[in-house]
């Protein structure tokens, strides 16, 4: 075990013959079994961004999406960023957060609303999500116990996956990435591709298998008018998400396929009786054999109503504990003195039992993303 | 006071100088104030679809949407639909169920998923519309103590409004419709149409105005295979026509405008911290003064944590009664003995105060829909 490296990161807690105590308050002392201190999990945020990447790195992009406008423009320069500024950027905020918060490790991702698939053609995009997910793998190189990888995928609407397929698998094999962020709508906003149950996917879907890693369905920016990114085109996505796969049999065919849906599962908790009365109408298979082996709802859901339905409404089997930090919504909600994304406050205050608790944060994860487990269990964790 | 003909709908109550008393277990002795009978409000819901019409009523579109494929084709004739048919189809299913259940009134608008907004052209919308708020006008006359009309608009995505505009001044002033069904995508899935905040929509917003009648924001089928019709356009859309609001400042210049946003507003009450965040984010105005002057959520949500959301995150001033019946979701929860849409139950069951129960029954209603509180009133209700 790595003990020593393990308590330089989680600093409010000791790891004592491989149970974990934790000062409820999250305070700093490691004296061990001393008054206040409880059994924990470890504390994985399942959904992180990488939001605050040095401005180098959007201006590779903002030049290659010019020269495609303008061919006649110069081959764009890859960014030159130093470790010390992918160090700032990362300890000055996502970093600084989870230690304040109590975030153990954060699976950490390309910024979703600049990965684009709308823009471009295959070769851009391909490029893009290269630079994107070897930057990722510099924050994780410079921050092992902080974060794990999760890569951007290059889709281009009506393009075949292969390129996406080649990028995962890189990204596994290569960058020791755990997952895949995966765009149900590359169109961003239009829906111009079939739903996430037709064979179109399939290639990808027998990758990630193979290699044992899960997929977030997440979009990025909505280049629509009509559907605000952040306030209803990510809901979406994740609400038309689950639908597909409810009215599908995808799980059929991949039994070991894995899906985290972000944002709390979009409106699907909230509506989780519409969906139970659809599928006896429409007589599909029951959710919880069809869909719910294979499917999982993080908890960016900012306000402790949302977190209380989704954990009294969905199994904590199902549940990832996650953030999206820094995401959607950033700065303190007025009427508190807390962030609105600080939803490990909501997730605590929920009436998960303990057991329950563990699941959401640290268990369920590890379960769901096998590599990630593996990694932990060969550093003693 | 027309106090015989109201008893003979509302079989659980009596109307006593103006004071209404009810069974709590919905009896139906009719003896005033015997023990067990309390005061309760109109039971009234806003959001019903005549989705159960005679078949020939579909043949007749069936038949005009196949000429507009092949114009060789004959005219289609108008439905012939006897009054003793529309009466069966109602009394069996819709009024059956409010009887059942203990809905006084209901509004009532054509099946939306058969709007079809994104079939055929202007002309064959505009005829589409005008016989589809026949039809319901007829059920308005047949059942007028029961039944409100609210119209649908020959909306063609790309298309000026002004044929709608049309076809609401003739629903309200010769049908005697107290509302509009509005839908923001009239391309059925691909959101080809600007946010509802755009100047496209004004000369509506403006006879909406003039007329003194809301809209409920309601989309038709999904053409997109993408969307499922019942388990995600329909939830998207609400979502979607949300944030519009949330993001514009339609409302400073259509003052009296309201718009009701049906299922229960989508994902917003489960994401409503979100929504909070994004205002702070966004410099948005506050959503209280921006858009909750305006915006109502209907009941549309099928069980009870979800009810309870609503009722405990959302304004009691801002929610209507509604069961969407018959609609997306029915037939019996087979975990209970009841119908997944009768959601008079989980307001029943909910917190809400009697006070605001009665708002959510009743009075907010009247004040959203001003042409039907009108009638009541002129009723003696």
């Amino acid at each position: 075990m790595t003990i020593p490296v393990w308590l330089s990161f989680r600093t409010s807690l000791v790891v004592v013959e491989s149970l974990t105590f934790r000062s409820p308050e999250g305070g700093t002392g490691r004296d061990g079994r001393a008054a206040g201190w409880e059994y924990g999990p470890m504390i994985i945020d399942c959904h992180g961004h990488y939001t605050t990447a040095p401005p180098a790195h959007q201006q590779f992009r903002d030049a290659q999406l010019a020269r495609l406008d303008d061919p006649s423009r110069p081959a764009p320069v890859p960014a030159r960023i130093s470790d010390d500024e992918i160090r700032e950027t990362i300890e000055n905020n996502q970093l600084k957060l989870a230690r304040e918060r109590g975030t153990d490790l954060t699976i950490f991702s390309p910024r979703a609303s600049s990965m684009g698939h709308h823009l471009g053609d295959q070769a851009s995009a391909t490029e893009w999500a290269r630079r994107c997910n070897d930057l990722i793998h510099r924050v994780t190189g410079l921050f092992p116990d902080a974060f794990a990888g999760v890569c951007q995928l290059p889709q281009v609407a009506g393009e075949p996956v292969d390129d996406c397929v080649k990028e995962l698998e890189r990204s596994v094999t290569e960058l020791g990435f755990v997952g895949a962020n995966l765009n149900p709508d590359p169109s961003g906003g239009h829906w111009t591709s079939p739903p996430l149950t037709d064979e179109y996917w399939f290639p990808l879907y027998a990758k990630m298998s193979e290699l044992g890693v899960p997929a977030m369905i997440h979009v990025s920016t909505s280049c629509n008018p009509a559907a605000h990114t952040l306030g209803a085109h990510y809901l979406n996505a994740d609400t038309t998400a689950f639908m597909q796969l409810v009215s599908g049999d995808l799980f059929t065919r991949f039994g070991d396929l894995k899906f985290v849906i972000p944002h709390g599962g979009g409106a699907v908790p909230y509506h989780w009786g519409r969906y139970h009365g659809l599928v006896t109408r429409e007589k599909y298979r029951p959710i919880a054999d069809n869909v719910m082996r294979n499917v999982f709802f993080d908890t960016c859901v900012y306000h402790q109503p949302g977190i209380d339905l989704l954990t009294s409404v969905i199994d904590p089997d199902n549940i990832l504990f996650a953030s999206e930090m820094l995401g959607a919504v950033r700065g303190n909600n007025p009427d508190g003195d807390f962030s609105w994304d600080d939803t490990k406050r909501y997730v605590d205050a929920s009436a998960l039992s303990d057991a329950d608790r563990s699941k959401v944060y640290e268990l369920n994860t590890r379960r769901v993303y096998p590599r990630l487990d593996a990694r932990l269990k060969a550093a003693g964790k």
